[in-house]
């Protein structure tokens, strides 16, 4: 989808090419004004806009697809820690990933139940549908609408909750399932006999998730004096230290999100929700733990093809990881941003019609696990903080004043004294000059 | 701080009003130009920025003081509902906040520990800290540094854990407590016989913790044909159910999320290391649960002037939040993004300094709970569609091609109408200019 050497053009010509790929340079992006009106008609009491960095991690091979994935995040090293193991997962075939359908639900609690709500709720499955069919009467057109209930009665409380599951199709949702749950509400006192506390989706999505998995020679994993198998053993044990420690697992999950969260923004969507629903995953089993799965496992000669996932016969590191995942691609911000707009472009760029929200789901949960690899491969081979003080450097040279290619060069030349500090960076630029 | 009708102003007047109290405008900030060199030097294969919305909101009086509070965010209402929820708490008093000391943790997990490795880190603590002065020297200097350590021990994988805390004053630490982390590697390698698997900081923050608190009269509370008794005792009851359904809660503290990343996000901070720590905390019991705490209490006469938090004697609701909060106010983003200080200049208003990275937590714990506070009384009142409806339609009119006053004027004939879609708006925004 995007050239090798991408990653080494200069911001500029980068800028360039996408633009030049979409066809659609949209010059409203660039105006101070339009987004003053823009930040002024999204949130209240406006004042501009938070400029946040967009890099693209190109090469991402999902189910035989090349997809090109733009993030937004300030941290430094997420774009490139996604691209570096989106290269490595590419060697094994990629990723096979899968969505389930995108049903969300919408929970309406009934205060002061009298005995048998319950019952009279589940027994009421078709007036309800009729309750809420005018809300959900283009979404059903459009494939989607009402699926199942469920009533749950919560012994502390003493309530008794309705939950309505709805496939909002390509949209997160929120808005549709709010709707068609107030307009619910009559009917479920009537039903019920009790009085409703309050209706509102939940952003768990346990039903809305979406799943990838990849396989890995372990031969191109060795690095810094360890070969690629006690590395893979390395990156299993980790992995275990997470589903073992709530304090590690807090930190591998977080850079999961570094890059779900990361396209999450991109493309426009509610971060918030993709964050609770993730970390709630994690502890639904009743303690916080890891989102991932690791294992090695032999791969037989003769087995498959060696352009199949996991490439030729040989020990393979396995990765995996699914969890709940609403995301649209059509309404909510996504349909009002054009930035937004332009990342969900640039992620259905080489397919030949619109991303789908299930394939979004997909290659945020790909781009959270190759985040996730690359965080690991680096923490048990040669230890983070080289890569981020490189990084730093370049901070620090623009801080100091460096633009372009004098950037790079006053980070080097800090990276060689060791010294990582303003002083540092403002010497190195001035002799640069002199 | 901020006059009374802000929210009320144009976007432009807002803007300009911000600009003239902070005295230093900055120009950088809508160069395309500068903007992309800020996104090349923070994140790899920049291609240029995502523009989040910032709505400021006002009002916010936190220990005595009053803060301008900025948000980042894409969700319409979370700016409204903060400020609404902010002047309610303020008619009881305001907010009572506090924060621990700024300690964050690195762990160094050590595989194939001889027997006695535990004890031996545990006895090495001298030769641990020494090994790790150098990378924090400075930081000792300024009043942080090493502060503990722990050793755990873990069945299942069989590593060992050496804990090591260090208080990072007014930077959020992940590059200090990581590069102390990695200082300390030969070290612990040596004390305790085994190999290390990785360094790196936990994300939990366990011990580096905001809290808030309101009181407020429930007088103040009542809607939509309630009295202020009957919301206060629904809010409480809400807030039961938060504690007692894996799917409400996982949505009550999405809620609370939405005013602490949007903070998060307009300071430079870290959303992803945010997110992970609040929502791991709301499982650190071992099961995922509400994190607010609220109840009902009889402030009796003559108690505390009625100056005092919870004002005139009678009802009050009470409502309470605390968790891991790992801000920075130096370093980081903010030391580089333009918008990143200005969001800290904001808070700093009113203030003869700048705003610490402990009041910068109380804040951001304080809109949480507001935000929680203005979401419960919609939902337990009149419902959030009618409130959610009537921004949408503003979005919808700006897509209609609708700005400045028409916006407003599209928005409200909808109302009217009942209906809500990019057709409707088109007509009614033609006939305004017929």
């Amino acid at each position: 989808v995007l050239p090798k050497d991408f990653r080494k053009r200069s911001v500029r010509e980068r800028k360039a090419l996408i633009d030049d790929l979409l066809g659609n340079p949209s010059k409203e992006e660039g105006s101070t004004d339009y987004l003053l009106d823009l930040a002024d008609v999204m949130v209240e009491s406006a004042i501009g806009t938070m400029p946040v960095p967009v890099g693209v991690a190109g090469g991402f091979r999902i189910n035989g697809r090349e997809y090109a994935v733009p993030l937004a995040v300030e941290e430094p090293s997420v774009v490139a820690a996604a691209t570096y193991a989106g290269r490595v997962i590419k060697s094994g075939g990629g990723f096979e990933a899968w969505s389930t359908d995108p049903v969300m639900t919408v929970q309406i609690a009934v205060a002061d139940p009298p005995p048998g709500a319950r019952e009279a709720l589940t027994a009421g499955r078709r007036r309800i549908a009729e309750s809420m069919a005018p809300a959900l009467e283009k979404m059903t057109a459009r494939g989607g609408g009402f699926r199942d209930l469920r009533v749950i009665e919560l012994p502390e409380s003493g309530l008794v909750v309705l939950e309505l599951d709805i496939d909002t199709r390509d949209a997160m949702g929120a808005n549709i399932v709010n709707t068609a749950g107030e307009a619910a509400r009559g009917t479920v006192e009537e039903l019920s006999g009790g009085t409703v506390l309050m209706a509102i989706l939940t952003n768990a999505s346990p039903s809305r998730r979406s799943g990838a998995r990849f396989r890995v020679p372990v031969a191109g994993l060795g690095r810094g004096g360890r070969d690629g198998a006690t590395m893979a053993r390395r990156v299993v044990a980790a992995n275990q230290f997470a589903g073992e420690n709530f304090n590690r697992a807090v930190t591998h999950n977080k850079g999961i999100m570094n890059g779900i969260a990361s396209l999450v923004l991109a493309t426009g969507n509610d971060t918030r929700a993709v964050e609770a629903a993730a970390h709630a995953w994690a502890a639904r089993s009743g303690s916080y733990g890891s989102l991932t799965t690791y294992w090695l496992e032999e791969r037989e000669e003769g087995a498959e093809t060696t352009e199949a996932p996991g490439g030729p016969p040989g020990l393979r590191l396995v990765g995996e990881l699914e969890l709940p995942m609403a995301l649209g691609t059509v309404g909510g911000a996504a349909s009002i941003h054009p930035t937004a707009r332009k990342a969900l472009d640039i992620l259905s760029l080489g397919l030949d019609r619109r991303i789908t929200a299930g394939e979004l789901g997909q290659v945020a949960v790909a781009v959270g696990l190759a985040q996730n690899l690359a965080a690991l491969l680096a923490l048990v081979g040669e230890g983070i903080q080289g890569g981020h003080m490189r990084l730093h450097a370049r901070r620090l040279a623009f801080q100091a004043g460096a633009r372009g290619g004098d950037i790079e060069a006053v980070a080097r030349e800090m990276a060689v004294l060791g010294t990582y500090n303003l002083e540092t960076a403002g010497s190195i630029l001035l002799s640069l000059h002199s």
